[in-house]
């Protein structure tokens, strides 16, 4: 059970209820009316609660699992053991998150402004909006209604956030425009100067950074991620997209909708990424590119050129990633060899 | 055109004055009173804007571009569109740089100290010096004259901090000495305690960090990077370096003059950079090492070894440029290869 | 000597005192009663200095050294320059940590709390914690005794800080039992929601991330680290482990004791370290992997399998470290070939 210091379960909710809930069918025999209390790890699992199984790594965990209902593809149905309820789904993890969220809905901002925060006169605060203690709002911004402003976040001059937005503690926006629904995590800074200036004798010339950083709606980036301002055009990041924490995204960057960066990732000055892109955690785009549709940069690749859409790559520099495995089967064989292919 | 929410352009300039801004020529053909009124992107830019090439991929873009003058380089005149002025560099990203600068000049410093900050009565702020809301500036610390310290940065006791230094929202400065004309980015950390300490059967030992970060004039530290202090030699950055976003800086390294640490690269303890040596980005170098004056470090390179003067160096572990890019051609046959390669 | 704008020494200790402080062994002919007055460096140490040699390439500098007294395995005795005191210990760099840390104490927290913070009413703050301007105290936290909180720190709601930790400037700590003795540095970001959402026709559906992360005892955690906390189990970080600067951790991580994660390295979700596992800078794991106890990631390694205890392993995909440096062997003959295996 979810530790109550932190977190407190709605419901009790019905198996049918669940079922809706989270868009699955109830399996053979369920009793539709039977009530769970809350959602539970396989392993932690008791009989009041709701768990899942989405990865087959932990089939045994779900053959052993003592919880009262459970999530799972049907193909898996065989495998439960007595007694405990299904609820069957072809996306057994899309409909676990659903029936979570029912079970701990997001807080809503408490509209209250903290008397310690900073709010220029000329700054707007929509209704309903949460302004925490320490937040500093500069000349002209603009907040949207319900937004959620943690503790100690700035929101430098003209910056605009949309409804519903929601800005972890210590963040810094600046030069950008912040879509509706977004969650920037604690740390995050946004609209830093790009890394622009050009070589001269007497050292360098900083190159004005004139383009904004424009985060579409239902965007989120994580904790200490840092996201520079277009240097002429602006940095987008496209609506939906997912970005995990310690992500550096460059000067006028674009992203598509959809994409997803993992942790400590890289996107380089100038480089679009068109929708549905992933790049998996550590690897590193260079700048100049162009990732084609729905592309896959697997975790520590460094991609050199454009990728293809739909193209899956790894390695440094990157290449196909069934050329990549190719080459690491090799290199594995090479690698344990007594030294007769080191000539 | 640059948002004005965000950016206000000085101008019009003639271009006459463009030219002796940027220490261009003008091209054949060109009104010297002409006036623009702002840079432009190539792809953005209309009659009244000035606009640059400086990336031969974007040779089409010049070909069509609408700018009314463009920096270019002589070679490339040839391509520009009828009408539109030409200022001639064989340096044209530093006369945009210039140009740019004249149009859109930093910011003076306001002189003002927000009523929120906590600045210790034995702490010296200078004339002219700006101190934003929820600063915290403690005992002994000593701030220059026209600096600009952001909102809720933190300077710890005894930090002296040059004239016309600028640093970011949620800034933490500790155990050092910044150089004058600085900038530091939002959310650096800069004096922390280095990652020293001895092993121990009952655990770690950790060993005192007794030495502090030095960071010589004209330095720019992106956000959210971090800087340790010395163990018991300082940590220096040397004069006119550039230092990208999320770039660790281990214990007592040294960095010589205008040297350029791209983002999320890494330098370990007692490693010395010589003068206007590059680490591209995710690059690491190990510690106790030497990287010769203008050593480049090529991104994701995982250096173990000294790196002599003027070499550039790639891959992990990383060995001279042309030897890496021979395998990387050897390694990609052998991943296109259907296996013939493979025993 | 280390700058009395920010270190002060205790002392002077005798040679004696020293050797009872490291638990070393005074070298022959070396006066009980001689007092020494500070730790410096090899390169900087006086005839009052303290000093140590633990890096066999720093013998030269120790040959060389004018230091009055130096911490020295007894294989070394013999290069000593003459009238140097030696204190013998086969762990030197221990000796000199206990030796540094008799003359600079960790500074004690003072007791006070800042009139600009805000501590919620139903928060709980123990005896002789220090709490700087600008903290956020939530409500129904609580932080022990003896504590220091430094500032623009935000602790929120219900997070419970055992007894004689720190907390450095504007880290955020949420979701979270930290224990006693720790050291979480500057712009640390604890308790961030995990990058958890399933896929879905319309977007991403958000899985609420509903576990902690629990940070044991006398663990240090680098500035601008992350920590995401569980999906449901939580995260766990072993007591006495060691995490550097800008490391990332994912949600359900579990680290043994003693665990060392350097600079920049991350570790995705669900993974297992046992006890005394070491990741090097730049590494990375993947997700549900186990790596045993004491095993070893080489920099920038990236980890795609489990890692039995006690291996140590290099490269992406990591292979065990022998396997590696023969392959590097081979390629780097194969990098300065002339092509002939090319073919």
């Amino acid at each position: 059970m979810a530790d109550p210091r932190f977190f407190r379960a709605a419901g009790p909710f019905t198996l049918a209820e669940l079922a809706r809930a989270g868009g699955a069918t109830l399996g053979e025999g369920a009793d539709p009316d039977r009530r769970f209390h809350d959602v539970a790890a396989l392993d932690d699992a008791g009989p009041d609660d709701v768990s899942f199984l989405d990865n087959k790594r932990y089939v045994e965990n779900f053959r052993r699992s003592r919880a009262g209902a459970c999530v799972v593809e049907p193909a898996y149905a065989d495998a439960a053991p007595a007694g405990m309820a299904l609820l069957l789904s072809e996306t057994p993890y899309r409909a676990y998150a659903l029936i979570a969220q029912a079970y701990y809905p997001e807080p809503k901002p408490d509209g209250r402004r903290h008397p310690s925060a900073s709010i220029d006169p000329t700054a707007v605060v929509g209704e309903g909006t949460q302004i925490d203690a320490g937040v500093v709002v500069g000349p002209a911004a603009e907040i949207g209604p319900n937004c959620h402003i943690g503790p100690n976040v700035v929101v430098a001059a003209g910056v605009t956030i949309g409804e519903r937005t929601k800005v972890g503690a210590n963040a810094f926006l600046s030069y950008c425009r912040i879509g509706r629904h977004c969650e920037l995590h604690a740390g995050v800074c946004i609209g830093n100067r790009g890394f622009g200036f050009a070589m001269d004798p007497e050292g360098f010339v900083d190159v004005p950074q004139l383009g904004r950083v424009i985060v579409e709606d239902n965007v989120e980036i994580g904790a200490n991620s840092t996201v520079d301002r277009g240097a002429g055009p602006d940095t987008v990041i496209g609506a939906g997209s997912k970005i995990d924490n310690m992500v550096q995204i460059g000067h006028n960057v674009r992203l598509g909708r959809g994409c997803v960066l993992v942790a400590q990732s890289g996107i380089a000055g100038s480089t679009k990424l068109e929708d549905f892109v992933v790049a998996a955690a550590q690897s590193g785009v260079a700048g100049h590119l162009t990732l084609g549709k729905g592309a896959k940069i697997a975790a520590k690749a460094g991609v050199m050129r454009d990728v293809p859409a739909g193209q899956s790559v790894a390695g440094t520099p990157a290449m196909p990633i069934r050329e990549f495995f190719r080459l690491v089967s090799l290199w594995q064989r090479q690698g344990k060899s007594k030294g007769k292919n080191d000539g």
